[in-house]
């Protein structure tokens, strides 16, 4: 598709089990705290320069306002073109992926010569302006399962991780919409997504994780319809299942879905964070902006 | 070699191009800032309880005492073996890696439950005391070519990296006393690695990074003997290649050394930082400590 110069980044898909929102008027440091799993399913984004920008995902035409943002910040235009495995919309991150995607992509084909954090910086923020994600991005550039101890982006926001690593198994359920639910339950997601953190944070393991993010869809009040019968089932089967935040997805550790009877897609933790892949052809010195 | 319980972490390696000295009166801020690259080829650690403490590297029997530190500092015994293709003593942070693998495979092996970070702070903790490095186990927790923007192991240190990847080709020369050179240059590594670090900051490029680690190298003295040699050669024949720090060993991008007419190891820049393995055994609950 593109003709001289192209860049291609993987960034891993991401799940959160809980949060909490905490907004500033700077994008850089509004974010979320909590906690959840990046995936080894993801988003490969390939960014070449064009005389317009144009955002294609599997071949479809799309609107992601975090992409636009992530070009539009630094004056360029091009074309993204994202493929993908996981849904959009159902809370694995796709969007906050092809913000991170393009930035990075950006960076070696335009010769921005940023630095990472820099990169992940710009990415939070059009996420941020968006109102698609508050705490993908910076999840996503560290890989693993991320705590997000304080909101925001480099060098505001502070990470640590739980370290172990398990398959994942989600079904996808349907859509929801985020900016919905954090609008309508603002108050509730953040007490209870700071207790929950807490409560991680003593006990920084991927069975505590599960345990927390299940209490924290409850108390919500988002364990409801399909997405609690499943819960439900797991739970009668000896397993231990969540909520994506936000979409209607269900997830296990394991075989958990598998063993209550149901035909999960399965994954894993991804051990690492956005990356740019090694196929990538940097701008020459002089295409450099 | 384990009879129930063992956890397996793999831990990339790490090359410092430069780097400053930064002591405190506590090893957890007591560090090195400086940029590097993690590379695929690394150490693959091992761990099981025992009744007294047996550290191994690809068979033989070795002291390292950063290990011993990680496993002391818990009161704990075990059986440590490591396995690498990367030398010993030469410039690769195969001493780090040991022991931040065997803090990732002890944690869950023991049942610490400790986040990543206070694994990471645990394991850079005996390094430091060990005196066998300054900035490794930081630099191959995060992965990619990390830029270590302030000393110490988190919440104190600060890390930035080169948003690119490359191959890497190495010739390992020989071992170099990372001691020795301490206390001979000091202050010259201080200050041209401060130098280099700020200009690093300004253009973080892989290129860049090549350049700056090669001057330094020349600044502080250490370009001497057949590292000199090899790194005229390789600039003879239009490439740029630097030293590791420290080791003598010469490294450098794509394949500058075989354009040189050398017969290099090759491996690349990795994408994410030191992991837990999957076929891990974790403790069960009445196990944990």
């Amino acid at each position: 598709m593109c003709e001289d110069r192209a860049a291609r980044a993987f960034v891993p898909g991401h799940v959160t089990g809980f949060f909490s929102v905490h907004r500033t008027d700077d994008p850089a440091t509004t974010g979320s705290r909590g906690a959840g799993l990046t995936l080894e399913r993801g988003v490969t984004v390939e960014v070449c320069p064009a005389d317009s920008t144009t955002i294609r995902l599997d071949g479809d035409p799309v609107d992601v306002a975090a992409v636009e943002g992530v070009l539009d910040g630094a004056g360029v235009t091009a074309r993204v073109a994202a493929t993908t495995d996981l849904p959009l919309g159902s809370g694995f991150g796709v969007s906050g992926a092809m913000a991170l995607g393009t930035a990075l992509a950006a960076n070696e084909v335009f010769g921005w010569r940023r630095s990472a954090n820099a990169l992940v910086r710009r990415a939070h923020e059009a996420e941020v302006a968006a109102g698609t994600g508050l705490g993908d991005v910076v999840a996503q550039a560290r890989g693993g399962a991320p705590i997000r101890l304080e909101p925001g982006a480099p060098p505001a926001g502070a990470l640590d991780a739980i370290p172990q690593t398990a398959t994942v198994e989600y079904l996808d359920i349907g859509e929801l919409s985020t900016a919905d639910v954090l609008a309508e339950r603002h108050e509730r997601i953040t007490e209870a997504g700071v207790g929950a953190l807490d409560r991680l944070r003593e006990t920084p393991t991927l069975d505590r994780f599960v345990d927390l993010s299940r209490e924290f869809a409850e108390d919500v009040g988002l364990r409801t319809g399909t997405v609690d019968e499943v819960i439900s089932a797991v739970e009668e089967a000896g397993g231990s299942a969540a909520m994506a935040m936000l979409g209607r997805t269900v997830f296990a550790l394991g075989s958990d879905l598998t063993a209550a009877g149901y035909d999960p897609k399965r994954t894993a933790i991804h051990p690492g964070g956005a990356t740019l892949l090694a196929d990538s052809t940097p701008a020459s010195r002089d295409q450099m902006d």
